[in-house]
Parts: structure tokens; C-alpha cells; sequence
């Protein structure tokens, strides 16, 4: 089965690299942009048989800091 | 308009931190998870008139690295 676990800044955390990719995208001339924040993706290769509150624990363990981050798990179709 | 990028590593691409965090599950005892790849993810919060073109753009010269990411480009309902 394959996860992807998209983990990203709560709202409100300041995400320095989110802003320096905000000001090299207007050095490049990209107009219009009003935000960037950056996050991360995992894509996991797990067993058919994972349960739900396992994913839920691998994030909360080890994938996220529940302290400042949020995560989202998306299973994709095999 | 909100837009999400994902970066991903090419198939075939060694990915070091994807094999640590696999090991690291691993080690707290999870059972079943057969491979993980690292990637990343940028949430963007551009203007509604922003091309298609532009957004490419902006991946291809800025958010990743095409000689060894793909990325995708996912637009979220605002």
C-alpha cells in the first residue's frame, strides 16, 4: 500500500525557507506571488495490513513535530 | 489561488534520508513498511491570473531540481 504523508508548518509558525524561496521567486520577475511555505512529503511503502492508528503513531513518532507541524495522510490507489 | 507543489525524487535516485527515516520506523518498532521516500512540498499562494506556463516556471527554475526531481503541481480550491 502506498501512503504519502504531506507534513507542513501549522499557521501562525514563522517558515524562514518558505520566505527566502518567496524572494528568489520575485528576483526571478514571477509577479503575483503572496505566499510560500514549505513543508515536506513522505511517500511510505507499507503493508496492505497497516492499520490506520499505525500511520497515525509513525507521524506523530517520528514523520511530524506535532509541536509546530501538521500532517495529512493520503493513501494512493496501488 | 492556493496552489500545492510536490517534489519528488526520480525513480533510481539514491535517497539517504528517505533509508533513515525507513530505518528509524524500523527501530521504534514498526512492522511492514517496506520503503520510504523523502520528498518535498510547497504550498503557494499566487495570484488568480497565474499561467500554467508560469507555475512550470517557476518549478523548473526555482523548486526543483530536474535532473533528479519531478514535481507536481496540484491546485487547491481557494
Amino acid at each position: 500500500m502506498k501512503v504519502r504523508v504531506h507534513v507542513s508548518l501549522k499557521n501562525g509558525v514563522l517558515d524562514p525557507q518558505g520566505r527566502a524561496i518567496h524572494h528568489a521567486l520575485e528576483g526571478l520577475g514571477f509577479a503575483g506571488v503572496k505566499d510560500v511555505r514549505a513543508g515536506r512529503l513522505f511517500e511510505l511503502d507499507v503493508a496492505d495490513d497497516t492499520s490506520d492508528d499505525a500511520l497515525d503513531d509513525m507521524c506523530r513518532k517520528l514523520l511530524a513535530n506535532m509541536v509546530i507541524e501538521n500532517y495529512r495522510i493520503e493513501k494512493v490507489a496501488a
